[in-house]
């Protein structure tokens, strides 16, 4: 290999290797981003005040017991726009990187707190994104 | 008024004002909690990828016209789970109390905004909510 094949298959490397950074979303995460995940609840008709405050105290025992999550904020809804379809619970919980997601989405405490929470909601919608100003 | 009226009636106004602060959800703000704002947008089928930039970098501009917005970051929804219902862009505005969010939602600047964003959606939710731990 001569030296000028050499620099071009760096190059080619170092330039390809930045794409894929970029194309996966790792890169956000590189520059301090963080991938948020945002959790809305509405719960069924008869859930008593009790039952809702043990799903708020059981979502906000998981910063706990899974350390993927970095950050978690939540509370409800106080919106004066008539636009919360119902919801009422926002969840606001972030991890570093998809690697932190892959790890809450089917961790044992998640799992357990799933299945105290969905027979009593009515609904629940997720989006997920990547901080950006 | 004897010396011991003026104290009940001190004791009463202190006892009474930090009820009304706890009530209005005020007190929250001066423990530094926010008031967020958040804006989920579906954008109606046909919407070209220049409309929704063009929507994307007006909702970004806002924070330097409307100071009531303390914070702000945006994303589009990279979730895995299939419970974003269809939206696509969530927008995370925060105010530091109820009084800018009074100022921030009938502001020239917001209000010109709508009427950009508004024929383009397919549907709006909003959720606001005091952060907690």
């Amino acid at each position: 290999m001569t030296k000028r094949t050499l620099l071009a298959c760096s190059l080619l490397a170092i330039f390809s290797g930045g794409f894929v950074m970029q194309a996966s979303g790792e890169e956000a995460a590189q520059q301090g981003k963080l991938l948020r995940h945002v959790v809305l609840f509405q719960f069924k008709d008869g859930t008593s005040p009790e039952q809702v405050k043990e799903v708020e105290d059981a979502f906000r025992a998981l910063p706990k017991k899974i350390d993927a999550i970095v950050d978690f904020e939540w509370g409800t809804d106080v919106s004066v726009e008539n636009r919360a379809d119902g919801f009422t619970h926002c969840f606001f919980v972030s991890f570093r990187n998809e690697k932190g997601r892959e790890e809450y989405l089917p961790h044992p405490a998640h799992k357990e707190f799933g299945q105290l929470v969905r027979p009593r909601l009515e609904k629940v919608l997720v989006v997920d994104y990547w901080s950006r100003d």
